[in-house]
């Protein structure tokens, strides 16, 4: 492994900007300003964070923008060069570009002339003088600009020779960083090489009209799976400037996951990339992106996925036990990960002993309780149940059959209503139910935007008269998933509830045809793993 | 791009050996025979299928299989070398192994010192002649043998010369493949360039006992997010086998995902590694084997996602409509897949009016019909809709705006009621809902799984009674989301449902905070996309 600490990388993340064409994104001016100090906090360097010339909503963003106080990072606006046939001061969207206000200016050009001659219908020269007045325009209005040379890749193999004009044109208005862009994501590693290596070797030591020297950078597109790979093969060519998007998201397969490229430029490559000290906060600012977007982040994402050192197979727990190194090829925390040992139909006794033993460490690995447990198991996720996400259901199975376990109320009935029309043109669902907790009866109904919803709100004002610290409990999050969605209406249902009671987070698991029944499993399994937490904390040794 | 079209490469698939240890994945030895199948179809050349000495489930399969007549595909089982101190004859995984019966195997054996001292506990001779006894025994019992060498790269780069060691000792006993894993997923680009071309350098020419020339394989994992670059970077460097899973599935964060990989050496390198013409059913086999292992073919995925050619950005789509090399690296059709246009709130006018012409190709741009379509549809994603899946709600909203639409009932109303306990100890849900066709009347009643079961049985039970051909259509597929989870039971859902009359598959979609509505707003939809197709092959031209 190489030794280049004196060499660093900077990064720009453009989840704001290409990222935002990923599918199903769509990001509020609020979204986008939280995105913004969580990468902030992350510290990369620049931050893409929109087009405005093609986009009015992006204006009212980087009017908020100015606003916030960043530490790390700088915010920078996305454009085009100047239309054909006019000039740069009568472009509109070279003057929203500098109302925008960002101190630094990302501007693409074509670089490939079958792009000009065929697309653009320019002259290979109007081109020319389109992207050189652009940033000569820019750098004049006080920008500094980077400049990405939109499918060079495809260009550079096509005519090495006007391609390289183009860059030419970019340093000669003042640009200081030409992204050389990948922008079909068909290339191969071998070929980024190469052309990063002629084009770094022929900027070397040129500097820009003012003085700056030049840096070369690079933005790649995941098409062939290789967006990652081609990033690092820009760098090992003497790239030192990168483009991508935090989690990978954008158009078709996406950009290039820069969670992956900041880890392996750090912890693989010896190429710092990120402020002393950050890379510990990766995965939770990946968490925190990825919620701002509405998006699960994919469990099996290297480095930050949540299956990223996670162990299933039985021969590698035992290794991963006795020795970490000899199946973790980096250490979790280093990104802030947590290794994690799944429960699951392979998983050994062994796993399974070291969750029990949390919550009773007299229990030894012959204990018979062990093999009812994990027969138990296997029965249930044969049916659908998944332990590996619902940590509190599987305490509270674990509990049932050790006999730590005693309900908390009896269920005589529920009934849920659902009706259209709706009630007072509002409401539609309704829920009544009977519960006993010690002999005492409780008849309580709730209303709701849906039947669980209904049936939670009875629930809880059933349970408040008995247990009033259920008041304090919020449901954070629900989540459905259709197992053998091929049965179509009649299928399976899993629902997962994630719970808080603004100290601790649980989740719970319920399965049934029926997703009233699933919800209100979960639901039951959720209430009383707050009040067993309850009693263990006032009375220590529940039983 | 280089001209090697004598130089083949062979393809191994690990979906289910290796594939099965991924999250979510459990086959059954049904599941396993179709995913065999679907393989063989596509033409790899050896399908490694399961471990039958850790797994006595696997022994079943290879004695179905043997069943099974493959035309392009053989099946391989794997194992482990012998255990310590025991002779092969006494090793009981290795009788299994020989009782699976398959012409090839694949044994793994420890190449890093640090391994075989510190976990398996054994001298680093014993390590040795474990390696070549084994591979001598089986090749004695008329196997191949491919040798899969375990934390090949963190072997050789700890110690070079005893790693070599371990793959002559396998060469001797009569290997002549030679797999370098690496297991831990974490090796660069370069070092795999670099390693992989000393090792191929360091058996040319080599011949095994038998006379077998020795091919060197790769065998990589996706830790570091560069499994397909670390295949293609050792068929850089000579290697001719690879080994990896159909869709990426693995441990953690997966295996190489071979139909990227197939697709790059087929179409980027000039690298033949499938039997002529099978690329093109490259998608379809990826979809089977989604499909049998129950998981969703990621949208996302380079080459066969049904992302992988889509576009969005409606400066994308302008350019891709007028020349498609613009912004696609390789035309869809050499894997199987299609090129698709996203509707979206950023999709241009162009896209939808490509979408409206299909059913009234008289509409022009400059239609104000255009545009009030365009506000209703970002007015609609706005709500939690979403186009992009559900093709029959589309065409069903477009309608209504210009008005080639009419009701096919009138609800008066629905009720859905769920109820603990069961009756009878089996059902939990009932609907009953009132419809108007034509001033007659219909009250109608359903018992289900669940409350939407139960509302589908009732309205078709209505339906039925005016529309008879309601009865050939069936619900293939129902999928929940829940858009804002963080709203817990309160939360808005978006509901999809695919249904098929026998000739056509439609998707339909509906959302709402209750479940059960959303339901039945895509439910409607799809019923009435299917009489208003019964119409227009009727009466051709349905106003």
């Amino acid at each position: 492994m190489c030794a280049r600490t004196s060499f660093n990388v900077n990064i720009l993340d453009s989840t704001l900007r290409d990222g935002s064409q990923g599918e199903g994104i769509s990001f509020s001016v609020q979204d986008k300003l939280h995105i913004v100090q969580a990468l902030d906090e992350l510290g990369v360097k620049y931050i893409e964070a929109g087009n405005p010339g093609s986009n009015p909503k992006d204006l009212e963003f980087f009017e908020e923008a100015k606003k916030l106080s960043l530490q790390n990072s700088q915010i920078v606006a996305f454009g085009a060069t100047r239309r054909k046939g006019i000039t740069c001061e009568e472009d509109s969207n070279l003057q929203s570009l500098l109302y925008a206000g960002t101190q630094t200016v990302v501007i693409f050009g074509k670089s490939w002339d079958f792009q000009v001659t065929d697309i653009l219908k320019a002259t290979l020269e109007e081109n020319l003088a389109m992207i050189k007045e652009t940033v000569e325009f820019l750098v004049a209005n006080g920008r500094n600009v980077i400049y990405d040379a939109e499918h060079f890749f495809d260009a550079w193999y096509a005519n090495p020779e006007y391609t390289l004009k183009t860059l030419k044109a970019a340093v000669e208005g003042g640009a200081n960083i030409l992204a050389l862009c990948d922008t079909k994501g068909g290339t191969m590693p071998m070929e980024i090489l190469k052309a990063t290596t002629a084009v770094t070797s022929e900027f070397s030591g040129v500097k820009t009209p003012q003085g700056l020297p030049v840096e070369i950078g690079i933005h790649t597109h995941n098409d062939a799976g290789l967006a990652v790979a081609n990033s690092l093969m820009a760098v090992e060519a003497g790239a030192s400037h990168i483009q991508g998007t935090l989690l990978g998201f954008g158009e078709r397969t996406g950009n290039a996951n820069l969670s992956s490229i900041i880890s392996n430029l750090e912890l693989k490559m010896n190429v710092p990339c990120l402020p002393e000290g950050k890379l510990k906060l990766l995965t939770s600012v990946c968490k925190k992106v990825a919620e701002v977007s509405n998006l699960p982040l994919e469990n099996g994402m290297p480095y930050v996925g949540s299956n990223a050192f996670a162990h299933k197979a039985g021969m590698h727990i035992d290794a991963v036990t006795k020795n970490p190194t000899a199946y973790e090829h980096v250490s979790p925390e280093t990104v802030g990960n947590d290794r994690v040992f799944l429960m699951s139909e392979v998983a050994g006794r062994a796993t399974i002993l070291e969750k029990i033993r949390k919550f009773d460490a007299g229990i030894t690995k012959d204990n018979p309780v062990v093999s009812e447990i994990v027969t138990k198991m296997k029965e249930m996720e044969h049916n659908g149940y998944q332990f590996e996400g619902a940590e509190g259901s599987f305490e509270l199975m674990v509990r049932k059959i050790i006999g730590k376990y005693r309900p908390f109320f009896k269920l005589h009935y529920y009934k849920t209503i659902g009706e259209q029309p709706r009630i007072d043109g509002l409401l539609c669902s309704f829920a009544q139910l009977k519960i006993e907790v010690d002999g005492q009866l409780a008849v309580t109904a709730g209303e709701g935007d849906g039947p669980v919803h209904a049936l939670d709100t009875a629930l809880r004002s059933a349970l408040e008269r008995f247990y009033p610290t259920v008041s304090t409990i919020r449901l954070t999050d629900y989540k459905v998933r259709v197992l053998d969605s091929k049965s179509a209406t009649g299928a399976k249902v899993r629902v997962l509830i994630e719970t808080t009671d603004g100290l601790d987070i649980w989740t719970t698991v319920g399965v049934s045809t029926d997703i009233i029944e699933a919800s209100w499993l979960a639901l039951v399994d959720s209430f009383e793993y707050k009040l067993i937490r309850d009693i263990e904390k006032k009375y220590k040794n529940y039983i």
